[in-house]
């Protein structure tokens, strides 16, 4: 359903006809559809049916790829979801308009769901407005995560708030947005609310570990690019403020160093783990999921109810 | 009113920092502010109060300068409204996210003014998928300036497609979101919109003529620029389609070459001249003012309306 949804609202006779290749580029190449998936199901937890929150669940996956994209560019990274990125192909300039093009029609996605469900002025409002709040606080956080590569003095605290506006803001509303569209009452949107930001701010967390430690086929971008794009991950936070002097150095020498020899990341990357650095962001990540869970309870027991605890679990099990 | 409005959607204390100011570069350094202007006249010019569309007013404009910020990194331009670019100043990674920020504040904004005049969810809907597909179609003729940089037979019909999506759009969506915040009809809605389409267009071609022989230091950016990119403009596209061959050659050793040198750029603005193409598209702008102003017959004679005419006359005699 998501699939056909979004093949509507970007569909490939979009002229110029590049334009439509490079926006659909990314989405075409696969990716989790975890958001869309919390979208239909917290409207399904709240008792409303999955179909009336569908324009809603691919304008949010348009806004997760249209981040995506422009990221892509930002971090100068070549492939994602196994495939070359937008500008790698396209060039940064259409890159630049694909996103914008994507960020666009997520409006006039969710505004015609709003529209054909016959929501009131102030539901309408509420949805559009919950929509590009979140949007705004993505930007925000990725401004953050980008200003971080320059420090090496970032604290948990501050990589927290970037992960909140980065990552959690878009899971944040994608839950929301569920729960508003199924008729959710004022407390159920807030309890869908608060456990979609922190099972985001727990996704990220897992994707940064993913980034050192797993299987570059399966993740789908090269393992350790973090690193050298000296992003201040989680894990590279506490391995700074907990390593030796030597630990230290051996990080330093491939964090945030482009040409970075593959033995030098490697090497890096054996201190974090052998720090524990790496166990802590994970311990870190399931404290956030079970935090999310235990948000859930404000929900009548159902089974959308447990597919969100499970999705929950997933974010910290999965592999990609 | 809509500086101050502004101000309060784009404030100097967003975090971080380095965001607040690159989003509100632009924007401080001047403007005509021609869009807003559209907005609120047009919403007068319908019987409405102008403070009804002050958000709306401040979010077209927001829109309008994500454009911008984002066309400069596209186009590498170096200089807007006599000041450095943004991303001359903050890097391109910074002026990307910073154009995001203010696309997502326009959806804010917007929503926040349908929500203050406790707008129907019907109004309300329509007001914003009007925003988000304006945006879309701005993406759209974007793409199609940049394809066109790469061919020498674009055709005046596909300039004139490319040139309604890239200009004509948001100036259009301007009169229209002020009509239908004033409450218009039907039929003054869609002829507003009509309106603006054409000074839109008429807009981006005297931008054209100005690029070629207007006075840099009041443009405010410099002269031949577009030569230089290879931009197909009005002028340019009929120049090709009239010239003689050796008038050809003069204007090809400079379009599209970047390092053409500040002579040649000179002679293939002569022979633009000479050969009357620079006339030609000033009389085609013209002539869809004339027509823009027609269209304001369906509204009832007031002083909103002959402003809104005023304002199409300026289009074409500006010199900035």
């Amino acid at each position: 359903m998501v699939e056909r949804e979004i093949d509507r609202w970007v569909p490939g006779d979009i002229t110029p006809k590049e334009l439509a290749d490079a926006s659909r580029h990314l989405i075409l190449a696969g990716g989790k559809r975890l958001r869309p998936c919390l979208v239909l199901t917290a409207c399904e937890a709240v008792g409303g049916r999955a179909e009336d929150a569908i324009e809603a669940a691919a304008a949010i996956e348009m806004l997760h790829n249209f981040t995506l994209i422009h990221d892509d560019i930002m971090d100068r990274d070549e492939f994602r979801r196994n495939v070359k990125t937008v500008h790698t192909i396209w060039g940064e300039a259409m890159a630049i308009i694909a996103g914008d093009a994507l960020f666009s029609r997520v409006f006039s996605a969710m505004t015609e769901n709003a529209r054909r469900l016959g929501l009131s002025g102030r539901r309408t409002a509420e949805l559009l407005s919950a929509v590009s709040e979140a949007s705004f606080e993505v930007c925000r956080g990725q401004a953050m995560d980008m200003l971080f590569e320059g420090r090496l003095d970032v604290t948990e605290d501050e990589y927290m708030e970037m992960v909140s506006g980065k990552t959690g803001a878009l899971t944040d509303v994608s839950a929301k947005v569920g729960g508003i569209l199924g008729g959710g009452s004022r407390s159920q949107v807030s309890a869908l609310s608060a456990y979609g930001r922190l099972l985001g701010m727990a996704f990220q967390i897992q994707d940064d570990v993913l980034g050192l430690i797993g299987r570059e086929e399966k993740f789908g971008k090269p393992v350790g690019s973090d690193i050298r794009e000296g992003k201040k991950t989680l894990v590279v936070i506490r391995a700074l403020s907990t390593a030796g002097e030597g630990e230290r150095r051996t990080i330093l020498r491939a964090l945030g160093r482009r040409n970075a020899s593959r033995s030098e990341v490697a090497a890096a990357i054996g201190v974090l783990r052998k720090i524990g650095a790496v166990d802590y962001a994970s311990e870190r990540a399931r404290e956030l999921v079970e935090n999310a869970k235990a948000r859930l309870r404000a929900l009548p027991q159902s089974t959308p109810r447990s597919i969100l605890e499970k999705l929950a679990d997933f974010v910290i099990r999965r592999e990609f």
